[in-house]
């Protein structure tokens, strides 16, 4: 029966002592203006008894605004960083391809879709122009049910200011006309290129039920994310309530943060665990923030949340235990590539049909092999595969990879159109290396961006074992020993890297 | 087992004291294979105390399944009845404009929709080509959220089964091999041409909460509908457990019942109330009533509820108070196109923000008004109007009024396509009346079928007062004194009908 | 004539000398009503020499109606033969897979797409409900361009008709209210099930250069197909118009016309084409054909076309040299399939840029292959590949292959969903055989329909080099010597077939 | 050369008699590397006479590329200049309303859909936000068939360049990358915010067969555009082609230009005709000019154009008769609306059902009058019309006029969404205005833009006939005599303006 139900709730968030209930306890927290929406509703003419549907009175609890209707995401789809460069030379991190057949971004868009929240702003002002493209291809029109959009909003110039966004909290500040657009409770900020894979619902009921200000998400899962220049890292005390935001900009803190973190098993008062950079706050809080307590902030973590610590207000950490990973280096975009391959059950996992991830509906060809010998592999819609090896290696979409070539532990980002081979395209370039990978082609723990042309007879075998080297002039650098083709180089016959 | 989950949780949010629950007060009904899905799952790795989210806890009561992945709609897009004759003569029910920019199917879909039922199936057999097409161009693709849809399922022939759908109950059977597709907990059965705004949800969480087998909405609302031949009539008793469930074929039970349903609000044990037609059903005991014990029923009502009952499966009412409108008659339909003029609060409301009908998007040019007076009239989208007076009507789309015209207490449906008038077709029809009304026309309750051609000086006013009439060859009838002009006819200059 | 307009035009263009022009030479043929729409219109005051865009008169021969304004499409979706039976035992023809991603029906509505052709009615009545589904999913909304459509009209009951499609010629018939939507200028009759490429811009711009009432497409590539029963012959004169429409419905006529169609390259007057059961007809036709003249006519080939040219119609075939299969045989449906993996250039080509083959837009994941040995195979979208070897096969979307699978000169159709195997769904069918094909399970020249469930150990490879053998009821028929798995079968384990 | 060839298809259509063709005559002209595609294939293998199709010899006048694969245009969607101050407060010019259910921009997409030009670029950067979600919402996904797009490129910062756009060549300059993805042949530049109806297709016709480097569209029809300032004027010789590109800046050279307009219809060599800002420009040329002979250059016509003629590139002019307003002012927005209204056949024809305006599809309610006298007005979806008098007035979607309204001469924008009168929001402003117009209120000639909250008893009727007048402050200006409520204004109860 719902009415136990509820009191069993009841218990649950006190403290397991017995409640009495009384009709104050079906007070819904932090909805103000909508309660007359959802909160409930008697019939106006009690019917009588004899008829009565005793069994459908509406359960208080699930009156709650439903999060489809009462949150809206923002999302950052750039940074200005460079620490995937130059897989950013013509994109932003958002729109960098992962694992075949998506983009970085579809990772945080498809949280939204499956948490149910289907109002999701994606604001961009760094090389913006592919990943709106594939937003706006991706997710317009379709999919997001009745009411649903993902809008991108792009840097602009206005009469009032000329300027580009000036980090993430101006970005907010100059977009909150567009973003008030519908009445939400609560707005969710999110990093547009992170990887994981989050029930966003579970953060909201959280925040509601503790009746937060502002709910950060901290990842108490893998810890070596506090060890990393640039990550937020939360004090929270026993209630996870936040006490102090701090930045890891050297590595002096870390390793205090770190011996912290490793005696936060003990019984100690605190605990630092690092932030993921995702924060639901509540509408007014939000404003209020931005246009009058902190109108000239310009980044979200270090100087609204600190400031709103400072004023007092209510923030909690919420605790995150699964997989994630922020795409802070080439290296770690690489790995992720690398588990996404391995097995099902660690890394990110693409192929949930329970949270499925979106991106791009196509109608490609299907692959057409000739005879390859593939392992440990994922391939990409329509490729073309010759005569060659594959082992450990991401395949993606409309990749060419002719005979006798071997890829080994690579990501091979594959091509945005199909390269007509019959000769019509000769008389432009017709000494070029065409898109794909040539004949006799050894590629060893390397990148491949796409559209890039790799000859016959080419090693990219970092074959001097650099650890990092800038060779953009020749289409290629070295990253963490890991070779980097770049978007669209063409590396000639006969190149040995 | 779920009721061993849940036990768990009770432990965890009482902060580890034991709490003795009973098993029977957590049962979740009728999930069967399902229970894994939503029963709490405990993390691989138990965290600590100390950063634990102890107010993070999933509340039990939302683990029920949710409604769009796990309630399936069956709307009946059609029946072979002629009670809106001449209306069904090209169409389908379902498929009658209403309300200047609807179609009657788009009430139901809209209330499954806006009660996140997002798989919808549609069975038609009967004048559906137009539903066919107005579903697949207003539902299809978009809106309804990754994994929704409306799919149309015609009748259809195949080695096994020749023939047309037998019945409601038959066509449900013929097609359980593709509603089973998707591993639903109940389906929604749902006539298609009814007008009223439920959510479904509160239908559904009756049912799981009572897990009944079966559960039928029926009209608390106004009384009038048990007086209607053809409506099943339900008894029950004060637990709103159904007894009986009777067909109200003529008019001496009818009496009985009116006589029995003005007692119920006394202390009687049993009271009678008209089903809605609207059936939620567990998966299982759709396919055991379809397959195993009644394999030969065709009626749903009739024979499968009636069988079920029989058998003493548990069968409810869920009582439904507002506004309902199951279009037995002409007269019936003109009365709900008029009160969806007359006020915002009786009737239908097509214009709730809450909870919005949905239909074709369309991208109509504004409506152009040469001089006109209106008075209490909705005015569809795409319309000319010349010099006219209009009162009390409805105006459907692409509308033309020509100069003089007088339209009251009427429903005009509107115009499928622009009829250009520059001459272009005058080779084909010269002489034809143009689609629209034509100069000097005077239209009183009638209703104008689309495409309809009235010509200059027509007075369409049923001058000999005629309370039931047949003209088809003429282009009209009259029902109920209402005139129906039907849709394509051509009324020519002059006349006065 | 067009002859004459063309002249005007290169007197325009050449170079401004006065041209004497007479109005008949303006007259477009066989355009009817549409004449002063595309006909070349003067501007109402003629700008003054000195600034007058002389080159800008528009070309009189390109104002014939626009191929995407003025014909559209009928294509029939299935039909109630079983020549591909069992793999039409729940879907038509047309809802075949094929290729890994595609369906049958997508190759004919590629075609009009691509020929500019945009409003397509689908008719359907047999085992139709994957076909509209199918299209609903793949063609509605989008992609067809503003005004353009995938229609499916399906059988229906109506007041004036009980009954099913009688034949082509009474489909279209029933249907023709719904046709003349548009006022198109042709329709064009295509069989929905028939795999090739053809812009029939080409077909139409032939029919309107010679003034034809009906155009018919006739095979004049390989011949084979004039051997087959059922097939429809031409015989045509040396300015390709049609004498003669005859029926291979035994195997004597046959023998006679491949006698004659040996003969036709030798100086005979006439030549016997088989028919490929595409038609262009005049719309005025179309409907003076079926409902004046010949309204019993149930096929369109044999009653219709014969009727007009016994009326004396002008009728005249059009020859297409290029790759026809008409799917008569489950032999020539899977060695359509194995033609599409050999090479890109023989069979049909699902890969061409520039004529595209469309299909529903999907977002599967990439292929997840562990270790396999892949041979001139085609792998769908999705596929999770173990320890396997594959040559000669189509592998379509979602297939899973175990360890040690072994798959030769096979077409594999795959799954309609990814089955989980995590035990959730062991409790209903803990004992069953999962979707996909078990380990060390070989498969050799078999098509294996979607869904089924191949067990381990198992061997499919007509141990018993059967001709022709029904053994449904253990899941699969043999055909021509080729193993047909049914859909959604299961074959236990280490069963030899 | 074009001629050649028609006459070759001439004699080929005529009787088969011998012609004498030789290799030149096939040179189609302007294609480069498109040659191969579109140029006359002969069958490899050539038919038998008997059997050849002898008419369906493709034309080769045909096989100019197709407009749809070999044009892509260049939209602008915004520009700095603020002379429709303040309808670009908040937004760009493309993105302002226009005739009730449209924006500006809806007029130029719809002229390149209606012209099978499906490949079309926005670039955008001035107050883009509704812009590009428009954009988005109205031409995302659908209704641009396979292969087209409406694409939004915003202003973006990258590692190489940190700037906005520095004008039109310099956006074109830096979105090349993007621009060439597809191998188009030219480009077609338009301003996004112009009214007009055009068919491109001509425009290229003219170009293509003249082998023009550019071809510049000027408007021939009213010249009252080249007495404004801003606006290039061409000078262009009796064969059409441009000889100078000049720009009106001021009053001095305009007056020399009008003397020479004026006598531009007596014998003289040279017109004087002002430019639409429409280019159509081979893709080779532009990228020539706009990397290599003009690397600095900001603005294409005062700096490319320019360049080009100094460079002896043959530039031409196509001549256009028809409508065009460059919306160069207020008043100039103001008469556009007011001509939309008055006739069909002035102005610009939103319903047109040979070239239709597109738009956002929107699925609105009725619009519902109780008591109104409509006068020379369009009402958009949507509104809600209570006793009021509406007279020379555009009302826009969801619009909502009270109880003794009275409009005359105005533009009434109309409101996002629709606002809840039932006290819902009353705890947030209670005491402000509600959006719509307000009982009892006066407007005559003004422009009410969206959301504009307008109280009881107001009078908006330039009570003291300013000619100009900024009073922002209080919501509203004036130009011309016109009043603009800005976006969102409140208007108090009573205010007299």
């Amino acid at each position: 029966m719902p009415q136990t139900s509820l009191m069993m709730t009841l218990q649950f968030s006190s403290s397991g002592t017995p409640v009495k209930i009384q009709a104050k306890h079906f007070l819904i927290p932090g909805l103000g203006r909508y309660d007359h929406k959802y909160s409930l509703k008697l019939p106006s003419k009690f019917p009588k008894a004899s008829i009565f549907n005793s069994h459908q009175i509406p359960n208080p609890i699930l009156h709650q605004p439903p999060v489809n209707q009462s949150v809206a995401a923002i999302v950052f789809g750039d940074g200005s960083e460079s620490r995937l460069y130059p897989l950013t030379k013509r994109r932003s991190e958002g729109a960098i391809p992962i694992a075949s057949n998506y983009r970085l971004i579809d990772a945080v868009v498809s949280n939204c879709i499956n948490s149910n929240i289907n109002k999701i702003y994606a604001l961009t002002q760094f090389n913006s122009t592919s990943l709106n493209s594939h937003l706006s291809r991706a997710y317009s029109g379709a999919g997001l049910g009745k009411e649903g959009f993902v809008e991108v909003i792009a840097a602009y110039q206005s009469p009032e200011d000329q300027g580009w966004f000036q980090g993430t909290a101006d970005a907010i500040r100059r977009c909150l006309w567009v973003l008030e657009e519908y009445p939400v409770a609560e707005f969710l900020v999110l990093p547009g290129h992170h990887l994981y894979k989050m029930d966003y619902q579970k953060v909201i009921e959280s925040h509601r039920n503790r009746k937060s200000d502002i709910t950060i998400v901290a990842s108490n899962g893998i810890t070596k994310r506090d060890q990393d220049p640039g990550v937020g890292v939360l004090k929270i005390n026993t209630e996870n309530q936040v006490m102090q935001y701090s930045l890891k900009s050297n590595k002096e803190p870390v390793n205090s943060a770190v011996a912290e973190t490793l005696t936060r098993c003990s019984d100690s008062r605190y605990s630092y665990i690092p932030s993921m950079g995702i924060y639901l706050i509540n509408r007014a809080t939000m404003v209020n923030l931005l246009n009058n307590h902190f109108p000239k902030a310009m980044d979200f973590g270090t100087e609204v949340i600190r400031g709103a610590l400072s004023l007092g207000m209510k923030v909690e950490a919420y605790l995150f235990e699964g997989y994630w990973e922020d795409m802070r280096s080439i290296e770690a975009f690489y790995q992720a590539n690398m588990e996404c391959i391995k097995k099902l059950n660690t890394g990110y996992n693409f192929c949930d049909r329970d949270s499925p991830v979106y991106t791009i509906p196509r109608h490609l060809p299907p692959t057409i092999v000739n005879d390859a010998m593939i392992t440990d592999s994922v391939i990409g819609d329509g490729c073309i595969l010759s005569r060659c090896k594959i082992k450990s290696t991401v395949v993606g979409m409309r990749t060419k990879i002719r005979d006798g070539a071997i890829i080994e532990d690579s990501v091979i980002m594959g091509s945005d159109v199909y390269q007509i081979e019959d000769g019509r395209e000769s008389s432009v370039k017709s000494t070029s290396v065409p898109i794909g990978i040539g004949e006799n082609t050894e590629i060893r723990k390397a990148i491949v961006d796409k559209n890039a042309r790799i000859g016959k007879n080419v090693k990219i075998i970092n074959k001097d074992n650099v650890e990092e080297g800038d060779r953009e002039a020749n289409g290629y650098i070295i990253s963490g020993r890991i070779m980097v083709v770049l978007r669209s180089a063409e590396i000639p016959d006969n190149s040995i890297l």
